[in-house]
């Protein structure tokens, strides 16, 4: 029953309380600031209580008001290419774990194709007894299968591998990652059909842009968990996600996940497409270089507060961040407001799915003063997030791809947060 | 590996298969027809491979060839009075169990406001020590949760009630059902603030539409698991579902989901509101009524084959659908294709969750003849959805509201379904 207030368990340093309030619900007695915002103001009658409001829309879109919530879109490299680079997802005006469709980030390596799903054909070929080509109709009669997943650009983050600290938000950092419920007919019963020859090795994934983005995909995978998907959060495909039929690795790095998907060919050896060779491959400290690195590497990131989202004074904020791993599922996420110097578990939010994201959250209470705010995920294989320092020991920070290492906002006296290496 | 076929097993009367079929993933020797429409026509380069494709956009769309993928919008009751009714989410294009914010559907009293948040407020007063006024930015210091849930009107399905089977498609019969990710606070912190006085046994909760939506809701509820929901699928609920405040009741009808949320009273008794004694009251056969009948009971439906989804001659087909309880989680979900003579075991998607739709699945063979096609879901408290005569014998049909029972779609020797009485 309500009433019941708790006093205030600190879990770690610098104000980091514990997670059992949240999970409990209930407000703590000497938090202070929690209802800063609460007053007893009079409620006046708007005037939208005073007219009729609008009628239907046969496709609803958001409010008027929120105009800033848009992807994030930097300059392209060439001011002839519009469709060359990436719009990015604004995480931090987010919640939840689901990506509204029309904010899933997009990764476009010749800009997005206007295909007519009526002419579009995936064609299967190479090692297998019988070469297929299947109109998106033909797909809707295979079994279907649905499941909430992430994709994460292998480029994510990299804005992290910079010498010094860059002033950045969330977006312009992290955001090319998003997630969705994604549904198709799982690639093993299409490969089935046609009929797999031994010797198979490797499936050559190749979209219907004008880059033809090709890439590589062990048979393994394919055979295991890979989609051939028509349908993203409910509905048809987004045309920037790879209309009208995409696919999905799930956990794998995200441009393995061919939009567009036209022609799938097995091979015993790799394709090298340039894909492959002139990107996505992970330059390492000794000269040497990783490719064919698939999944994503256990990570999270605290998206609330965050630069941009100013505190206003001392007292009471939630900390709110996603955590995921290409490698399974999130076992535990810490967080600390001490710069790593000491943690505390966050709470996470059901459901905990493989490869797909967890939200989590952690009650903090500001003094005011100087915070590094981080977080630092662990899945279900024991993989640890690394701090940034172990990161480079280990790779270097030449690599451009798979940055997972614990990220730092550094929030001042003010209540701004900032980018910080810490 | 691919290449290990098996010979599909009946599971039920007239071609339904065993669901293991759709775990394993793996095809069926002797299932005919389903790679019908797979061929080793030569892939055409298409014209949009030729060019560069669109640039990216801040907020995305669906693809323009999709446009028939819209809310179904019945004329309004007075032509005067266009946003009263509902748009309904047109289910049977869906797949997975998420729907696009953009379609999820609104009931809306007298239409939709146009709310500045910045000017919007939500009041706790009444049998409080302390009325409370918040802001939207106050409400986002409270610490939030997350979690997938349907909303599903309460007078969804009414159509069933008629006399004799109409001919309407899932969206006109079930479409005022959906499901999000919903995030928020709990309104058990805010009640907590406010300090409930002990006599308190219900929260009256009102909208800011100029209907002034108004419905009594028990504080064990609000104290249980209520939330005062900010985001819908990650962004800011949409105009149409409330913006920029929602109540979320998990599992109760949809009504008491009460949008555009300004005022909460608490109160020792109900506040016998329009909304609740004219409308969302359940007439039954004996002339008296159920009132105040909250939680939606467990239920299921086919979306696919549905009408207006032909089947495109005999073979392999995948029956799919949705089930869901206002009580608890789905346990189980059976299909038939004999009218309900013989039932066999749907497959469920994870995750499967609380107040939550689960999409199944089933393997049907279709041998070209009549069907009957239905699906019959059981909830985790043990309750079995009814067959319309057990449902009619019970309630009669004249309730209009809460209709959960079995429905069927006809199947027709040229494929066609229709809704049917079975």
């Amino acid at each position: 029953m309500a009433g019941q207030k708790r006093h205030a368990e600190p879990a770690a340093g610098n104000g980091i309380l514990s997670r059992r309030l949240l999970l409990e619900g209930a407000l703590v007695a000497g938090v202070a600031g929690i209802g800063s915002g609460a007053s007893a103001e009079p409620l006046k009658v708007q005037s939208w209580m005073k007219i009729p409001g609008a009628g239907f829309a046969g496709y609803g879109q958001p409010s008027r008001y929120e105009e800033k919530l848009v992807r994030l879109i930097p300059p392209p490299p060439n001011p002839a290419t519009q469709g060359v680079g990436a719009a990015r997802t604004p995480l931090q005006l987010l919640d939840g774990i689901i990506t509204p469709s029309g904010l899933h980030f997009e990764r476009s390596h010749s800009g997005i194709p206007d295909i007519d799903p009526e002419q579009h054909r995936l064609l299967i070929h190479g090692l297998v007894k019988r070469p297929l080509v299947f109109t998106v109709e033909a797909l809707h009669r295979y079994p279907m299968q649905s499941r909430i997943a992430f994709i994460e650009c292998g480029g994510n983050s990299q804005a992290l591998n910079a010498p010094q600290a860059l002033p950045l938000n969330v977006a312009a950092i992290h955001g090319v990652f998003s997630c969705a419920e994604w549904t198709g007919v799982k690639l093993s019963t299409l490969l089935d059909e046609a009929g797999v020859d031994p010797s198979a090795r490797w499936v050559i994934a190749e979209g219907a842009d004008s880059a033809a983005m090709s890439r590589s995909i062990p048979l393994a995978k394919a055979l295991d968990d890979a989609l051939v998907c028509l349908y993203q959060n409910g509905e048809r495909v987004r045309p920037s996600n790879g209309y009208p039929v995409r696919l999905l690795l799930p956990g794998f790095e995200g441009n393995m996940n061919v939009k567009w998907l036209r022609r799938l060919k097995l091979a015993a050896e790799p394709a090298m497409t340039k894909d492959e060779t002139s990107k996505y491959t992970i330059l390492l400290r000794d000269e040497k270089a990783w490719q064919f690195v698939f999944p994503m590497e256990v990570k999270s990131i605290i998206t609330r507060p965050s630069p941009g989202l100013a505190l206003k004074g001392p007292g009471f904020y939630e900390i709110s961040g996603l955590a995921w791993s290409g490698n399974g599922s999130i076992r535990q996420v810490d967080v600390s407001a001490d710069g790593g110097q000491s943690w505390a578990r966050a709470a996470l939010h059901a459901p905990i799915l493989p490869m797909a994201p967890v939200r989590f959250r952690a009650p903090w209470q500001w003094n005011g003063g100087p915070a590094v705010l981080q977080s630092r995920a662990i899945d279900d294989t024991g993989a640890v997030q690394p701090t940034r320092g172990a990161f480079a020991a280990e790779r270097g920070l030449r690599g451009v791809y798979h940055y997972n290492a614990i990220a730092s906002w550094r929030i001042d006296e003010k209540g701004e947060a900032s980018n910080a290496y810490a």
